[in-house]
Order: C-alpha cells, then structure tokens, then sequence
C-alpha cells in the first residue's frame, strides 16, 4: 500500500519543476507592472483583508450549514450581503434543489468486550445514511481491510453482521489528501458493497490522518441495487479499541443507534457575485467554494476559507480599483457535500447563458498556508501559468502542478476551459477534516489571507494575459 | 516600512531557483540509493516516530524549561535517558553556569481612563528584567513608535515617564521572522535606550504576528551605561485599547506591577548523544536545538520541537541500522533564550577537541511543515546541496536559502563549518512565540515528523556525500 514518492514521481517533479526555470531572467521586467499589482494585492489583503472577520461570522455566528438547514439560508442571505457590501456590481441567488439529510439524535454504540461489559465507542452516522431505528441494532462485527477480503468473506461470512472496514491512512504518504483518496471509498461504497452479502450494517474507521476520539463524517452513497443499511464511522480511539478486542476474542458483537434520516428536498441556492468586464463582459471567470458544510461543526476549512478566499477578491480588486477586462464570478455552490446539485445547476445555466467561460478557480482544501495551484487543462495552458511563477515565488508559492481543480468548478470541464485548484499545505487537514474540530480556532489569519492572495493574484494574471 | 518582496529580491529568487534546475536530468539514477534511503527515513518516521511522544513528555510532564528552574533539570535528565535509550553510543553532560532570572508573581498593569478609571491590561515582564517592587510604579505614558521618535523627545519629554514603544509588526512582510526582526529591538534594547533619557520603565506592544490578550516575553538586555529600568509587553489586545485612550488624552498615566528578579547564575547542562562514526570518529557533524524555554508556557514549538527532531536522527538511524561515516553529536543547548551560554560553553569545548567540525545543523524555527533549509557557509557548498534538491522535492521541501543557521550552532562559525537550519513553514508562530500558547496542542504530529524527516535527510546526504 506504500505509494510514497517513487523514483518516477521524483523524475517527473524534476522535469516538471526544470520547465520553470528556462528563460526566466528576461521576463522580469516585463512583468514589473504585474509584480507591482502583486504586492498591492497581498499588502492589502494581509493587512486589511477581511476573509477572516467573514469566515468568523460564518462559522461562529452562523455554524454548521449542512445542505437543507436553516444555517444554510443563513448563510445565503449573510454572503449576499457581504458581496453587495463589497461593492460587486450584481449579487444574486441561483435555485436548485438540494437533500435535506438529518443526523437525528447523537449516535451511540458500545462493543461487547470478553467479560460482556459495554464498551462505549464514538461513532457518528455518514452522510446519507439511514438510521438504526430508535431501538438501535445488535450483531457479530466482521472485521475487513480490504475489499478483496470482503469478498473473499462473502455471504457466508458476512449475511447478519456487522462490516468494520478497518484500514488506516497510510501516514507514509507525504500529501495527506493522497492518503485520503485512497481509503475514502471504504466510506463511501463500503455500506452497499457490505449490503450485497447481507450485511445489516457497517462501521468504518474514521478517514484521519491522526488517531483521537472525533469519527469523521462524509458522504456516502448507496447503490440501488442493494438493500440500504445503517453507515456509521468510529473515531481512530474507538476503532483501535475493537481492534484490540478483536485479537482477543473474534465473534465481538457491537450495537449501534443512528436515527439519521432524508427528508424530502429542499429549496438551496447557489449565491453570486460580480464584477462586470470591463472590455468582455461576456466572458467569465468563475472563482469559487462550497458554502454547505457537514453538521458536526461549523465548516472552517470546508469549505468556509474557500467561499471567504473567494469574495475577498471581489473585495480587494473594488478596493485597489482593479478593472477586469473580463466579468469576474464568485460562486458559492450550495450542496458540495452531499449530491453537487449546486455545481450541477451552474453548469446547466453556464451551457444555457450566451458566455464564454474561459477560466475557473476553486479554493475547496482548506484554509492553510498556500503553496501553489493544480492546472487542470492542457499542457500548454499549464506551461503559461508556470511562465508567471517568478511572480509567485515571492509569496512562497511554487507549486504548479497537474491535477484536478476542485469538486464544484470541475462540472465545467465540458465547456473546454482551464481551471485551477489552489493548493494548500494539507498537512493537518484530515486531522479534522469532516469532524467537530473543523472549527473557526483553527484557522490562521495569516494562512487563509495568503490563500486569498494568490487567488487574486492568479485570476489577476489570467484576466490580464489568458491562459491561451 | 514596507519591505514587501522587491523586485530586487524577486530577481533573485529567480537566479537563485534557475541554479536548482541546471544539469539535474542526468543525476537521478546516481542518487537512487540515496532516494531509497530517503523513503525508509521519511516512512519511518512519519509511521513509527516518538518525536511527537518525545515532544508531549518535554511540554505536558515537564513543562516550561527556563534556565535555572528545577524543569530545566528534569529536562536535561529525561533527554539523557531518551538518547540512552535510543541507543546512542555516548549520552553525557556537558556543564556551565546558566542565568537564574525568576517572574516572580503574575504581573499586574492598568492605565487611567479620562474620567478616572482603572483599565487593566496584560502584561508580563521581559526576560532579565528587574522588578517594580511590590508597590508597583506608575507614571505618565510617552508613545513612541521608532527611535527617531525616541530621541526627538528627548530628556525633556521622556524623564520620570514610562515609554510605550508601540510598533506593530508590519503584516504586509511575507515572512514573519523578517517581520520580527524588523521590530524586536524595541523588546531588546528599548528599556536602556529609554532609559538613557531618564524614562523609569519601558512598555513595549508585543512583538507577534496577531492581535490577541497574551503578551509575548523574550529576552533583553541591560546596557550597563544607563540605569536600569523595568522591562514588560503588552498584549496586542492592550496595546490597542492603551493607543485608542492616548487619542483621548495624551497624558495618560499607567500603572505597572511585577516582582521579577535575576537570583545567582546556576548550573546547567547541554545534554549531548553520539552516534560514534565509522569511518571518521573524529570528524563531528552537530545537529541541535535548545532545551531551555521561556517560562509562560511549555516551549512547545521553542524549541522542545528542534530538540525532540534532533533527538529523532539517533533514533531512525539506529533503528535503521545507517552507521554514519562521520560523527553525529546530537547536542541540546541549555540557555539559548537569555544568555547562549550552552552555545558558548559547546564552542569552547569544540575548539579546544582535537577533532573536526564538518557540518551543523539547527532547528529553532518552530515545528511547522518545513519548506527547506537555510545554508549559512561558502556559495560552493550550498550549491553542492542544491544538487540534492530533486531528492527533497517529493518531501515539499525546495527552499536552500542563503541565511543564517540559528543562534545556537552559528557560534561554530569561526571554525570555518558549513551549517544550515531547519526552515519551516512559520506563518502561524509568532501568534505563539515567547507566549502562554506555546504549547503541545498546538504542534502537529506530522508536521514535526516531517521536519525530523528531512533534518535526518540532510545529515545523511552530509555524511555520505560531504558539502565540500
């Protein structure tokens, strides 16, 4: 399961970061007005920005804002106004339907140890996830760590248990959010594929970079094909525990009680902001972040830094005067989490609107200190981008990498245009990621300021120069 | 005061980061093995690291660390045992006289509103400070915000008053160390500065990154030409609220009460393990941090973090069986935050062996992610490193800087040794520096783990591959 940094990934960073440094001295100059514009920039943003006092009324007086809440709308309406505030020149709201899924009362399960005491463990239902009943539900854990075994398990192994999927991230992975992708399925897919030998439920070990005792919620989804169970995840604390319970005493049973629930659809709205171009109007540029967030917390790094990284352009390029050539548009899609009705319904109203989309950058990694961007469209697009990089270098951004812009922006991927993702420093990321530590104590000033530099800084430089 | 990245500075990143890429191509294949060590290090470490126990042991069992206290020799004995039990093959002591500056009790300090009220603000006094005495002082404030100030004001305006030095950090510069340079003589040479013109005590805003109600102490020193006068921060919370009332009312008085004293110096130690080298006993490669901390709280990231990383190379090269060609001499300084005298003490002793110093390395920046290292020694050695860069680059480790290596092992520098110091990611630490917020929760497990990684990278590439 070791992926760590091959040899072949050590090459290809060497290539990839060689390209940046070829006929750079030249450019300097020419890139003088731009790297006044910079300092400009991010001498005001870390000095009088305003993400953070945004981000502390989004999540310390709004909260969680779960799709279908009332915090929700909350939020709507509180980014709207902050975006009128900023002086954008038009704000509006885009309908669409959205789940409206419900955790219900707070989950409980214990397992049963050798000398039948209950041993309580920390759980928290999964996004999407039915419920146990109020009754709660009892059966003989079958502890798997791979899907290969859940296979070789079976419906003779598996039929009226209980599936503990129980692989940890590798912490030998460098990127966290690499390690995350490569176990986040057990979350998602887990509960269906258990369901398919008869499983009556399954609890997953949290998706987390460190070991405490918050279970990390997240999406789900359940294949119709199968019968839909209850999904719970255990905090790292709890699924050592059983673990060790395991090796002593293998038909361990555990009960759980989850009263999560969906309840019909609700109205949600994407919200927009902004600056009209002054040379192409019609033309967009599309920045944005999730306004939704789980329920456990108030949606901090995910993706509040995002939706607030995002305004503060509106914000600064008003402030210090900027002109976009072209329309520049801050979305905060509703509904990341869960189904992506908002991204959906953008990229429904982007095919009809008579526009031409000719960038999109999404901040959905967290609010940490920034270290570059992934590029996602074509190579020569990339190799443009990577030409401004010495004006990057200065604020500690380096990173320009290939790879997928973001959840939400991707939707526009059919309309042929580049995109971005910024890229954070994701090291405590899933530490908290999903949990009740994704708090507003969390983020730093400093770090989501910087994040919303470089955004502003980059969309600068493409309204300025194209990605063509 | 802007010294925001310059053009000039911006040039020379590019110049600088051009070398990096020159010629790299065709080294891979020769640094394969180096690359396969790299990975056993870093996985190792980042899956089966005791730093970040190591690091809860120094913070939460023993706590702050102030040269002369009783936990700075709890510290030096549980280090020592650490080594041993690390396998070290040579843990000892290396003894002198540290200062014994005590607090005394929790400081106390209000201003006078206009219509007469007492405004309490927080304070804490600076390190070597004398005390008010138990009757505190009070006397009328002269704000000033640099020295030209100072001086402007003269006898005339400064005699029998107390000084508020109220300079922010400026937090438009990118690097927050560069910020606290910029502003830290204000701490460490304001009071005799002031007192020069007949000021009875200094109140100096702290220096920090953010605005928050915990003062930041540190360290400052007496000139012995002028009287000495007693030395305390404010927090940025009441540095604020003392700059909003002098609006009002520019002869405002304040009050100010502390008990610190400086008790006779003590015995302290550098506690020091060895890996004996194979080839090269008597050639020494030093990697260190200092044990010592400031008294307000647990010296978490300063710098129990840069001694539990140096720590770590005993461990993972043990456990890894690496036998080093050269000497390594993990040696953990005692008193860095007052006087250097561990760092004094180990330049005698260095001089007066009859051995080589080849290479030292420090970290005493925090235990953030790190981003590089800064080379402090001739342009052809640190070019000689940057030839290891592509084997770094898949840690996210790309900066080899020119600068200084840390105030411990720079006392070295007359011997003629290349050194180089840990380089982290430090946007978020002068929120805690020299605060009652340094403390364990606030050090990532895997940002620690990381650092320890690449400062064990490095050593090895030394070793094996010398910088000359």
């Amino acid at each position: 399961m070791i992926t760590l940094a091959s040899d072949k990934n050590n090459f290809m960073k060497i290539i990839f970061l060689a390209t940046y440094f070829t006929a750079l001295s030249g450019m300097v100059n020419a890139q003088n007005n731009d790297s006044i514009m910079f300092r400009k920039i991010a001498g005001n943003i870390l000095s009088k920005g305003t993400a953070y006092d945004n981000l502390r009324m989004l999540t310390k007086q709004i909260g969680a804002r779960l799709s279908g809440s009332l915090q929700q709308q909350k939020a709507e309406k509180a980014t709207f106004q902050m975006m009128k505030d900023m002086g954008a020149d038009t704000v509006y709201f885009q309908e669409c339907m959205v789940p409206h899924w419900v955790r219900g009362e707070k989950e409980m399960a214990y397992y049963l140890s050798a000398d039948g005491k209950k041993m309580p463990v920390s759980i928290c239902a999964l996004g999407n996830s039915i419920g146990t009943g109020k009754n709660g539900l009892k059966a003989n854990i079958v502890e798997v760590r791979s899907w290969k075994e859940l296979v070789e398990y079976g419906e003779k192994g598996i039929k009226g248990k209980i599936v503990f999927f129980n692989t940890p991230m590798d912490q030998q992975i460098i990127s966290p959010a690499d390690g995350y992708s490569e176990i986040r399925e057990y979350r998602s897919e887990g509960p269906s594929r258990a369901a398919k030998y008869g499983a009556v439920a399954t609890v997953v070990r949290s998706v987390a970079s460190n070991t405490d005792d918050r279970p990390h919620t997240g999406q789900m989804t359940y294949n119709d094909s199968f019968p839909k169970i209850p999904a719970v995840a255990v905090s790292g604390i709890g699924a050592d525990a059983m673990e060790a319970a395991l090796r002593k005493n293998n038909s361990l049973s555990i009960f759980i009680r989850t009263t999560s629930e969906t309840l019909p659809d609700v109205v949600g709205h994407n919200v927009i902001g902004e600056i009209r171009g002054s040379s192409f109007a019609n033309e967009i540029i599309t920045v944005g972040g999730h306004l939704d967030s789980w329920d456990l917390a108030e949606g901090a790094h995910d993706d509040g830094s995002g939706c607030v990284q995002s305004m503060e352009l509106i914000r600064v390029f008003k402030t210090l005067g900027i002109r976009p050539k072209h329309t520049i548009r801050v979305v905060l899609f509703t509904d990341e989490e869960n189904r992506s009705s908002g991204a959906s319904k953008y990229f429904e109203s982007a095919k009809a609107e008579n526009k031409k989309h000719i960038f999109a950058l999404e901040s959905d990694d967290g609010g940490f200190v920034p270290r570059g961007f992934r590029f996602q469209g074509s190579e020569a697009q990339r190799q443009k981008a990577i030409q401004w990089l010495p004006l990057f270098l200065p604020y500690d951004v380096y990173k320009f990498e290939p790879g997928e812009a973001g959840a939400d922006v991707e939707v526009l991927a059919p309309l042929g245009l580049p995109m971005a993702g910024l890229y954070p420093d994701a090291q405590r990321y899933f530490d908290l990621h999903h949990t009740s530590g994704d708090v507003f104590e969390n983020v730093n000033k400093r770090e989501l300021h910087l994040g919303a530099a470089v955004m502003a800084m980059l969309v600068y430089m493409v309204d300025e120069h194209g990605l063509n």
